[in-house]
This record gives structure tokens, C-alpha cells and sequence, in this order.
């Protein structure tokens, strides 16, 4: 790492259809008011690289991948990430608010596919550098209720069985207790200016940058 | 790992042009000639996702990706290819003869672009789960030797400065050394069918299958 870091990575997890788009929105706009600079991100993409493998892993003609392959082809574009976006605007002191991070792959890779913890670590701490995000906001929804929200059978992952996205929901929520320092865990049914107002509070009340 | 491994894991390393392809068609017609089954793969690539994943790092209007990015999405790669082609290959007995392997990550990336070795060999382990090969044939060429071989600027792994190369020899040459059991040096300067020979000597003396 070069330097202190003066921004603040903020993380928005939780699955399929329980809003995290419109959270990064809300909190985008919120953040701007206040006058700081702003980069929001998604994963896996968010990068040229990152897009390109994002279509070769989810592309409409692609078929679900070893579980292994998977879990390094998100870390391959989480690094791509760090290494061209978010790091720079960390060190430039600006709040980054990105769509999924590490804890996606804990949850979906670990809790819902049974690989290894050890395994998932290791892809996460070599990809990061051990970049850790300052708050991970989730938004926590049955996952019925998300995939009803999506309202469509789209790329491999959405066609995983309920049970899958029940272990990824069960993961998300054990993680968030272990660590309530770092998560918010908000009830993704409500309003999204509510959400967005109790995530911005959390937002607002971290150490000065 | 399901049962006892039976088959035999070959890869062939080297530079740029240094004849890997080459070697491995030779091989494979000495392997068929003494009737074994014999199945021959590259990296990164060699698989549907494999092949996709090369084409979103290596593609015509690719740029040089983070470090620490393309070491896993080579080794997501491999994943992919170990899951899918070799594992499956070795079980049935069959003698996988593979361009490039685990030590074209370790030269490259960390011999080539100085990633701690630790993070190398974390990701190694985690795409193969701990799989070797029972012999690495290394063609050794001076670089500049190898690079007016291929003749051409091509992607930008090739545009890399002749440094680079040497360095990725150097952790070739010095890999083989500390592992001689494992590896075959050989003189890339020799004719095709010399290369091929003495590396098939080297494999039909492979403890019985």
C-alpha cells in the first residue's frame, strides 16, 4: 500500500433482486450532497478487464463454470478493481461505494458452493492486498421475495435452486454477526429512501477519514 | 481427489517460441504409437471458459492487465482445465501432455513480475488442488533466440522487455535445479525429433501407471 488511506470503502452486499443498485443510488446522491467525491463500482466488472471476464464467466451462452474456476475469475476482476479504481480513489480521499466485494465470495463461494474457507480467503487476500471495506451494508431479503423481484430466469446464478441462495442468505447474515463492527444489516423490504438514510447515518458516523 | 490417480500429467514450459507445441505433438504421436491414450491440452485455455478467459486477457485490443489480476485469471483458467479435462484424463488412465502448467506461473509471475511467491503458490494450490506433474520438460532458449522465432509483436505478454524474458528463464532454470526429479532440461536449439526422444525417454521411464 502507498501511504495512508484517507478514503472510505463502503460495501453494499446481499442477493439476487434485494436492491443494491438502487442503495448505491441513493447513497451516491446523498454522498454528493455533502460535497466529496464520490466512485461507485460493481463486481464482478467495473473495469475493462473486469467487464470482459464478467461476460466470459456470465455471458448468455456460457455454462456454470467449475466451482474453483469461478471463485478465481471474481477475485481475478476484484483485483483488477482494487488495483485500477479503488485504491486510487481511496488515496485521492474519496468515499468508494461498491456492489458486492470480498463478502460476496465468502457467501456465494464458501456458504453456498462448500468450498473451502481456507480457499476463499487465500483468493480474497491475494486479489486485496487484505483491503478491508470500512462498513458492508446488507441488504437482507428471503430469497423468494429477490428472485420474484428479478422476475426473470437470467444467467446461471439466478437459476441456482432456492436452497443455494438460502445457504448464501444464511452465510451473509453469520458473517454480519461475527463482524457487527464492519456490517449494517438492513431489512431490504422497506422503502429506499429509508435504506438509504439508515446506510448514509452508519456512513456519516465513521472514524474522520 | 476420487481414487487412486492413474494416468500421468506431462507439461512442457519454456519462452516464447521455444517449441512447446511442437514438442507436444511429437510426444503425443510416440504416447499413441505405444497405444496409451493420450490427451493434449494448453494453457491458458483448453477448455470453453478457458478459452474465453484467454481471449478477455490476451485479445487484440487486451491492455496489460494488474499483476495480480492476470495470475488469477490464468490460474481460474487452469482450474477450469484441471476440473474439466485432466482430472477426468488421469482417472481413465490416460497420459495428459500439457502446454504450459503451475510453472509458467511461477516464472512468470513471480520469477518475471516479482509477486511474493507465497501468493503464486496460494493460487496454484487452490486452481489444482495440490495436482503436479510427474515430469516438466523446460525447453531452454535464450530469449532473444525465442522471440525471433515467434517473429512477430504479438500480444502484449510477447511486447514485454527482453528483461523480463530473461528473468522468466532464469526462474525456469532455477525452479528445475532445486526440483530435478520432477523436471527435464533440455536445449531447445536441438531438432525437433531429438527433443522429442529424450523427453520420451524421460516418460516411458515414469514409474509404472
Amino acid at each position: 500500500m502507498s501511504g495512508p488511506r484517507r478514503g472510505r470503502l463502503v460495501t453494499i452486499e446481499g442477493g439476487e433482486g434485494a436492491g443494491k443498485t438502487t442503495l448505491q443510488g441513493g447513497l451516491e446522491r446523498l454522498a454528493r450532497s455533502g460535497g466529496r467525491e464520490v466512485v461507485t463500482c460493481r463486481e464482478p466488472g467495473g473495469t475493462h478487464l473486469g467487464e470482459r471476464l464478467r461476460e466470459a464467466l456470465l455471458g448468455h451462452d456460457a455454462e456454470p463454470p467449475d466451482r474453483v474456476a469461478e471463485l478465481l475469475v471474481f477475485t481475478a476482476a476484484r483485483a483488477q478493481l482494487v488495483s485500477e479504481v479503488v485504491r486510487p480513489a481511496l488515496d485521492r480521499g474519496a468515499i468508494v461505494i461498491c456492489d458486492r466485494y470480498i463478502d460476496s465470495t465468502i457467501a456465494y463461494q464458501h456458504h453456498g458452493r462448500g468450498i473451502a474457507r481456507a480457499d476463499v480467503d487465500a483468493a480474497n487476500a491475494v486479489a486485496t492486498g487484505g483491503l478491508l471495506p470500512d462498513l458492508t451494508v446488507l441488504l437482507d431479503l428471503p430469497p423468494y421475495e429477490g428472485l420474484r423481484r428479478v422476475g426473470r430466469v437470467g444467467d446461471y446464478l439466478e437459476r441456482e435452486p432456492l436452497d443455494f441462495h438460502r445457504r448464501v442468505r444464511a452465510g451473509y447474515l453469520a458473517e454480519a454477526e461475527q463482524h457487527p463492527a464492519r456490517w449494517l444489516v438492513l431489512d431490504a423490504v422497506q422503502p429506499p429512501e429509508a435504506l438509504a438514510e439508515a446506510a448514509w447515518e452508519r456512513i456519516a458516523a465513521l472514524p474522520a477519514a
